[in-house]
């Protein structure tokens, strides 16, 4: 399908935008109108630029507040409709959007509303425009796609139509199964936003907080889906009010758009060889041609994961790692990389990673995830074709090919083959033994990667969001907000529960403070395991002192918990930390801060705990800045 | 009265929290749970650092969903209470804010909710601890205070009372007056918190955005009155969640939060002076000592503004003045300044001030508002009281004395003495004939300063009205937003209108862009005239071409207004620009940009106009992008 975005949802000029929404590969954008006002541009100039880029023009909006009101007031709107139906031919635009009157003022008359919209395109027609009428969540009279498509079925008139918006429906938990029943053909246009939910004026939540599909709570595959079954056509088109993309660089917000629709028009595109010919509607509708990319891809959980580590802050990685049990196992055979092994759990420490030093100033960090999967080379395809940019590694010929993308926050993600542990190509390049007085870790009851937890760039959190989403198949919750001593951590999690696949995203709420720094904020691999004493125990009989938490911590669990004093004297001791949601437990302790921004986490799950504690992790948050401060 | 903060209200650990609201000058603080149980100082430790520092420890807070609830609850209930009163015996607190249970599963029965906190008063006894009771907005069966009061009442146990929180009442709307029929010695309690009007989830409104009295929308003068009326005799006591506050200085924030209160206890003396003794309720009440500041300031306009300016940039800030027909007529005895003039409208051209090049990078900037007052010394007295740091002037002893304070974000206030010109004291100082060759203005309608424009660091915005507001009388308008081409725009404007005294504050949404480096953003110098038309002509035949605005606005002004084609292109010519509310209208033109931050407006007010041209502030913005990218 065509692919279109309103010039609102991008920052800068309007030259900027269609510069940006052209090299992002959109096929048309819609002309905001203040977007136009504040140009220097004359409108034939923008139509030429739009053409030398490639772009249609595909809307023309807003029009407001022309319906329901008295017969002076008419002919005046019709006044100025006409003044902008000259500018739309210079434009070289043909459709308007007209939305629903939201004035206090507006009559409650739907026969009125019709014979004006009539009168609207009539007085369209000698300029070769045509009217997409759409009902605003907050119209005074006409709030709802089913009253704006009554009206506009009894106006009846060829040059008008309805205009449907993803937001405007869903953020007022309308039904969109009715859609089906519309002519495809009186669908003049269709616009797409996601949000997330909120329980705010919805005229602030649309203004502010709207975001591209697959990063927001709404179901955008039903909605178009049912948009589409109705035999609409025409461009699938972003209109997205964001204030942080209003104010982010429009060429990395328009591509994480084209992300957006390619992902949709996927799951689209598998919805309708699901639902086959039996789902069909009755009678023939329009077919469109969707966007397919390479199949979804088949995450079994985390291979490895990839630490970078200055030699300074590498000494407390490998005593934190065989503290907990980990082993250094094997050199690679070429790079300075250590391969640390816990039975199949694996962390790679690298002191060589080029970007260290230049990309965050912290002296350890996460640098790579490495994902098991059922078919690297086709993931590496989808995540490409998702936009994803390629991460070039230099290696020698003989060393295996292992496919790397780079995430939002440059975490490089690489494919891995998923399997026995010895058929994994990329183990094969660990080949040199480990060097004499290498560490050995003890035994500890270890049972894998539980998740990672990753600090993202302020700009870019619902960007990461989708990319994780669409290119590992996980599945966004809702974001908590949590209270760090210096304000406020917005946190959002994205699972693949069958798999045991977990990443946690965080971001600083107004962009800023001691953990959202140029260098990123703290990073942390949670490791989980079957017994929280023991694995504790071990890493303090390692050598490895936890993350000292309050007594005052323990003294509030006994108020509110019916744990022992001697299992909450026990975790005391340890710095273990108690969540508690139905009948699932979580208990967990921390390592100290390992380099300026990187800790373990070990984390035990009991009866089937789902969550990561977060009622815990302000007080994680203050140990460090105390642990920081000393 | 006694004043208090909830340490909810600063950033930083419960020990930085303590510091800096003994540092500002409270008398307590309320402990929020989870400030102490992130703290590593033990209770009494936290006890005996309060102590040092003079500060009492009002309250602990908040004990969540103890009441309506089944009775094997209620035990556990109970325990867990149990606990915390040993920790406040510990801690030296003797209430505990009991907060309406918020839980799905309340039960709605007062009966029972009555004979439960009964038995929690009775519980408390033994601890030397008594119960307030607060209706939490967002309580499942309890949300408004009458409610509470109804409960309490009914329990009836002289160690239960009620908490008041000004923004769970006036969040909803309630009406306080019924607090008058409580009797004072049960109402245990008082939390005052501002906040803007907003449509939004009482719970994510009150998390989020709530902020000192008179900071916000809510009238806390009348509140609280009310609540004084019933005879209550506690502390007053901030408790404020704002995410802004959480992540700024809390020393400053605290300061601020201090300054709330003098302005609230200043306001509420002076309306029991009003009220006199009819008003009283009838029956004996305690009355309490309210802080009395000096008399509220009683400006009578702008007397001048400085601009400071480096020499690259002064002569095209002097052009720009001559253009605008300011005449140079004097200089200052002993300093760089010089007098520029337009009838009795006077702007300081400084090339010397000494923050030049240290506060911020622009090279030109508005730094001082010299505001005509009454009384000068009572009002240097009052700003002073409100916590406004002076600002000492290096002067000769001849000089005028000239009273000086420093608005949060840097800018001088000067207080002048109201009167005829040339019996300003300051103007004396201003001696020095104009120097051979200075430039002299032409005959332009300009009437006066209309309003002052000044961009606001980030963290100090809700400060800033404050400030305004307390030290100079001027009464905040709601905050609008606007769209820069970079991001959005916070602006709210302070008005004195029957002096025409009027401050425009704008803010950076995301705290970043163009506009919001270090550097500060924008600010400008509205001036007013009564022939918008003429003072274009005047500015543009004295050689300064006016900001440029783009034909597609005057096309846009065409299609929306009655304006004549003759007028429109006399607008277009001349890049004036028009808004309209109700019979009133505005035109309004700008200079360029005279030194990365500073420039002129010209604006017409005709038929009551009382706003700001909102509406062409993002035309405004893109022009200026615009022209500062040639």
């Amino acid at each position: 399908m065509r692919r279109s975005i309103a010039t609102v949802s991008l920052s800068g000029t309007l030259e900027e935008k269609l510069r940006a929404a052209a090299a992002a590969g959109f096929d048309g954008v819609e002309v905001f109108e203040n977007d136009l006002i504040a140009s220097p541009m004359p409108p034939r100039e923008v139509r030429g630029l739009a053409e030398s880029l490639g772009l249609s023009i595909d809307l023309y909006q807003p029009f407001r507040d022309f319906e329901g009101v008295d017969d002076a007031r008419l002919e005046r709107n019709l006044q100025r409709a006409e003044a902008k139906f000259e500018l739309m031919l210079e434009l070289g635009v043909d459709t308007l959007l007209v939305c629903s009157n939201a004035l206090e003022s507006a009559i409650g008359d739907d026969a009125r509303a019709a014979a004006q919209l009539h009168r609207l395109a009539e007085t369209a027609a000698p300029f070769g425009v045509r009217i997409a009428y759409e009902a605003l969540a907050w119209g005074r009279q006409v709030n709802d796609y089913a009253h704006s498509w009554r009206i506009v079925a009894e106006a009846d008139h060829p040059l008008l139509g309805i205009c449907l918006d993803s937001f405007h429906i869903l953020s007022k938990g309308s039904d969109p199964a009715g859609i089906r029943d519309i002519p495809g053909e009186k669908i003049f246009f269709l616009q797409l936003a996601d949000a997330p939910h909120m329980a705010m004026d919805v005229l602030q939540w649309s203004r502010h907080y709207r975001c591209f599909p697959g990063q927001g709570g709404f179901d955008l595959t039903a909605f178009t889906g049912h948009v589409l079954a109705a035999g609409y056509t025409g461009p699938l088109s972003l209109e997205v009010f964001n204030d942080v993309f209003r104010a982010s660089d429009p060429q990395r917000t328009a591509a994480d758009a084209l992300r957006s629709l390619s992902v949709l028009e996927d799951a689209l595109s598998r919805e309708q060889d699901g639902a086959g010919e039996t789902a069909a509607p009755t009678g023939a509708r329009p077919t469109v041609a969707l966007t397919r990319l390479p199949d979804p891809v088949e995450p079994t959980g985390y291979a490895f994961v990839e630490v970078a580590a200055e030699e300074s802050s590498a000494e407390r990685v490998r005593a934190a790692l065989a503290a907990l049990g980990f082993e250094h196992t094997r050199g690679h055979r070429s790079k300075p990389v250590q391969l640390w092994e816990h039975g199949t759990t694996r962390i790679l420490l690298n002191s060589a990673d080029p970007r260290l030093g230049h990309t965050w100033s912290g002296d350890a960090a996460a640098t790579a995830l490495g994902i098991a999967v059922t078919d690297p080379d086709g993931a590496v395809h989808r995540a490409e074709r998702l936009l994803a940019p390629p991460l070039p590694r230099r290696r020698d010929p003989s060393e295996s090919r292992l496919h790397a993308v780079a995430a939002p926050d440059g975490t490089a993600v690489f494919f891995c083959p998923a399997g026995t542990a010895e058929g994994d190509s990329w183990l094969g390049d660990f080949t040199a033994p480990a060097v004499q007085g290498h560490r050995q870790g003890s035994a500890t009851p270890l049972t894998g990667i539980d998740h990672v937890g990753l600090f993202q760039p302020f700009d870019h959190f619902d960007e990461a969001s989708l990319f994780y989403r669409s290119v590992l198949g996980l599945e966004p919750a809702e974001s908590l907000q949590l209270a760090a001593p210096d304000g406020l951590v917005r946190s959002r999690a994205l699972t693949r529960p069958d798999v045991a696949l977990r990443i946690a995203l965080n971001v600083s709420v107004l962009g800023r403070g001691p953990q959202a720094d140029a260098a990123g904020g703290a990073q942390h691999i949670a490791l989980g395991c079957s017994d929280i004493f023991a694995a504790a125990q071990a890493m303090n009989e390692g050598g490895v002192a936890p993350l000292r938490i309050p007594d005052n911590y323990y003294a509030d669990l006994a108020s509110r918990t019916d744990l022992s004093p001697a299992t909450r004297e026990h975790m005391r001791e340890y710095g273990i930390l108690y969540d508690r949601a139905g009948d699932g437990e979580f208990f967990h302790f921390y390592t100290p801060m390992l380099g300026g921004r990187l800790f373990f986490e070990v984390v035990q799950r009991r009866g089937g705990y789902d969550g990561y504690g977060a009622a815990n992790t302000p007080f994680r948050m203050a140990a460090q800045r105390a642990e920081q401060a000393q």
